[in-house]
């Protein structure tokens, strides 16, 4: 028998909005991560923002749990509808609602992915430069405040998005700012929602920065025998002010998995990759003190390489890592996404590098050393709960030393799930103040409960 | 007969800490503004949190309001104590707490001034860049999310916070981020905070990004025939990408007020100011192509200067343009402070320039036209009612026209007093949660009472 919610949300919204086929709720159970899937019982497909008006109503009225998914690309299960209800993908608003090159701005439905955005205003010789690996979709990166290996240069989603338009839980439709490129008009609600994870409303616009495409970009690729070296060298490249775009630590054995699985030949050591992009003059001294800076620090195998398809090839190791380790059939893949103050960077890497030896999981530490952001990712076999415990400990330690140090559980991808339990160790007394704040914009739990907070 | 209140705040913290003075009362009743100055009955003057704790304590109890007062620099009123009450006044706070060098991060006490900053900082080859003009206390500049010439580059205090100490109405103490660069942990309270004018906490520190000193900077500036064609060149250096340090529009009329008041002899037309700082080679290819630039744009007087004294001689037009329009006794200064998009800029020059030329009143217009943002100053006799509403009128129609083309009513300088009448027209619905932020945080409206909402 149909539930009554269900049918109400068929009769306002139309058959070909809504799915409840069991692949399409086997595709909107799960994300990336390693959280267990659980299925929503309706998938809705909104094509406008009255269609998520009337999502929300019914959600409201009855008292259902609503979900948004973007691609399904995230790493903390923040799309997983944990209580089943809607889960509201927006696939279907994929639109340029307004774009303003002069203004070196764009207004796009959370739907549309970063590629797509990128394919539509390249040529026009601006691009969106945040660039968290998957193609993920805009609302997603809104959600999660994503950032990757350009947020050395350009920030995270939180400094590039002017203005978002959000649905919320009272029916009621919000604009959270202007397309002025800053104000100090009122309470910034704009930057409040941009990490919220869909637990205060649901994304309908958002209005971006763009910037120029650079000219010139150089990588580079050097090697060093200790994790710690690679964060040192990558602290001095910071401190001496070169302007990188991007700036990744792998480690030796990250380097290994992705010989393997990608049948390469890259020298199996601890290895800082860089990106310069800019003006040809800047771009050339920069690398060429980096270059510099690196050979003083003892660096071996330094490499650099011009043309995009040999950019490509230096940096293909940084790009296909995360696959590398995801392709280990039967295995599961949990990971840190700790940042810390870049002073305490060299020392956290060392500490990730021996709990992962330690435990005796394969396991790698990488990541956006210019931020001091880095990752782990450790293989584990789910169905051994000694593994399971292992790979537990390994995050657990890694993530309250990064608070212990004055850092962040979670760098850029987000609460959802596996990070809710660090929450209180980081925030204290600020915690008190964002559960009033979820109890205010949504009194009911309606939006992604069970998301953020335990 | 002494009010109970002030007895317990002398009682608790010591007469030392606490004046009534009519010098001090007169110091705390006013800022930078028009705005009518009241005075508070009591000047607070706290050396620590625990101080401000207590005088949370007693204000909560007896229902007094509290209006924090940095330097009295502000240009909408935000220190104006309008229900008198406690004038709280940081100056006794004015230390670093804790200096990161190797992290690019301070933190410090609210009372201490950017230049104080600065000169502690400077000797490690490290600075804090945004300058709003004034010698203004850190605390004041985190209020009013101030930013002034160098947001072209550096954005405004919200982009540079990485974390604060907030006393809230409750009188628990709370941080509101870490040391990391980034994170996706939680509901970003920091940016909320940043800009909230001390209506929703005290901040007893703040935790800033440093930046290194540029090695190299060049200054220019040169001249146009009207300010359309200043603000459609500015537009057109930030869409060929170069990265100016500051770039800044001074009107003719602004021109002239400075000759006058400091004797000098600037060329009395339309000008644009520029500053290029980074490495040597940076430098001079941004110059080089600006100037080109600006030449095939068919600008005049042309000049540029590289020592700090030539760099400051070239400035000092824009620099003592607000004190030169100050210097006319007996008159008194009101001003807008609109950000709008690149591309309605020379619109929204020009439509200012005409809105003050209509008026009959003097006035000049100028501004940070790298972000958007610009300020008319008008001069006018507080005592003549026509001269009054003629301001008033001028101010009103530049914020809705700004409000308009998706723009914001305050740029920099904050709501305070006088931008309270443009929020419900840019922000609607979101007005409305921000009311329920403030009840949610103050619910007896003790923190800043009558600042933000009418």
């Amino acid at each position: 028998m149909i539930k009554a919610w269900v049918e109400e949300v068929i009769e306002r919204l139309g058959r070909e909005k809504i799915s409840d086929h069991e692949t399409e709720k086997y595709r909107h159970s799960r994300d990336e991560s390693y959280h267990p899937p659980v299925d929503p019982e309706i998938v809705v497909f909104p094509e406008s923002k009255s269609d998520v008006l009337i999502v929300i109503e019914i959600a409201k009225k009855f008292g259902v749990a609503v979900t948004p998914y973007g691609v399904g690309s995230g790493l903390e299960g923040q799309a997983i509808p944990i209580l089943g209800g809607i889960s509201v993908n927006f696939e279907r608003m994929n639109r340029i609602v307004e774009f303003n090159p002069e203004d070196l701005t764009v207004t796009v439905q959370p739907g549309m992915t970063r590629m797509e955005l990128n394919k539509a205003i390249n040529n026009h010789g601006l691009y969106f430069p945040i660039d968290p690996g998957a193609d993920a979709s805009i609302g997603g990166m809104v959600a999660t405040n994503a950032s990757g290996t350009t947020a050395v240069r350009y920030g995270s989603m939180r400094d590039q998005v002017l203005s978002l338009e959000v649905v919320l839980a009272n029916g009621k439709v919000m604009k959270t700012g202007t397309k002025a490129k800053k104000s100090s008009s009122g309470y910034h609600l704009n930057g409040m929602f941009v990490g919220s994870e869909g637990t205060l409303g649901l994304i309908t616009e958002v209005t971006l920065k763009l910037h120029g495409i650079p000219e010139h970009v150089v990588a580079a690729r050097c090697t060093f025998n200790t994790p710690k070296e690679c964060a040192e060298a990558a602290q001095i490249v910071l401190r001496s002010g070169i302007s990188v775009m991007r700036m990744e630590l792998v480690d030796a054995i990250s380097i290994q998995q992705v010989n393997q699985y990608g049948g390469y030949s890259y020298p199996e050591k601890h290895s800082l990759f860089f990106e310069f992009a800019g003006t040809k003059a800047a771009v050339e001294e920069e690398s060429g003190v980096t270059e510099e800076l690196m050979h003083d620090l003892g660096c071996e195998n330094w490499e650099r390489a011009n043309g995009s398809k040999e950019r490509a090839d230096l940096w293909r190791a940084r790009h296909e890592m995360a696959y590398a380790f995801r392709h280990m059939s039967g295995m599961a893949i949990s990971g840190g996404d700790v940042c810390v103050p870049i002073s305490t960077l060299a020392d956290l890497v060392v500490y990730g590098r021996e709990l992962i030896d330690e435990s005796g999981l394969i396991g790698g530490v990488f990541g956006h050393v210019g931020d001091g952001n880095f990752h782990t990712l450790i293989v584990f076999n789910p169905n051994e709960p000694n593994e399971v415990k292992a790979a537990d400990y390994i995050n657990e330690k890694l993530a309250y030393k990064a608070i212990e140090v004055g850092g962040t559980c979670t760098g850029e991808h987000g609460v959802g799930l596996g990070k809710r339990k660090f929450q209180e160790a980081e925030h204290g007394e600020a915690l008190v103040i964002m559960k009033k704040l979820k109890e205010m914009l949504d009194p009911h739990n309606l939006l992604n409960p069970g998301k953020i907070f335990l």
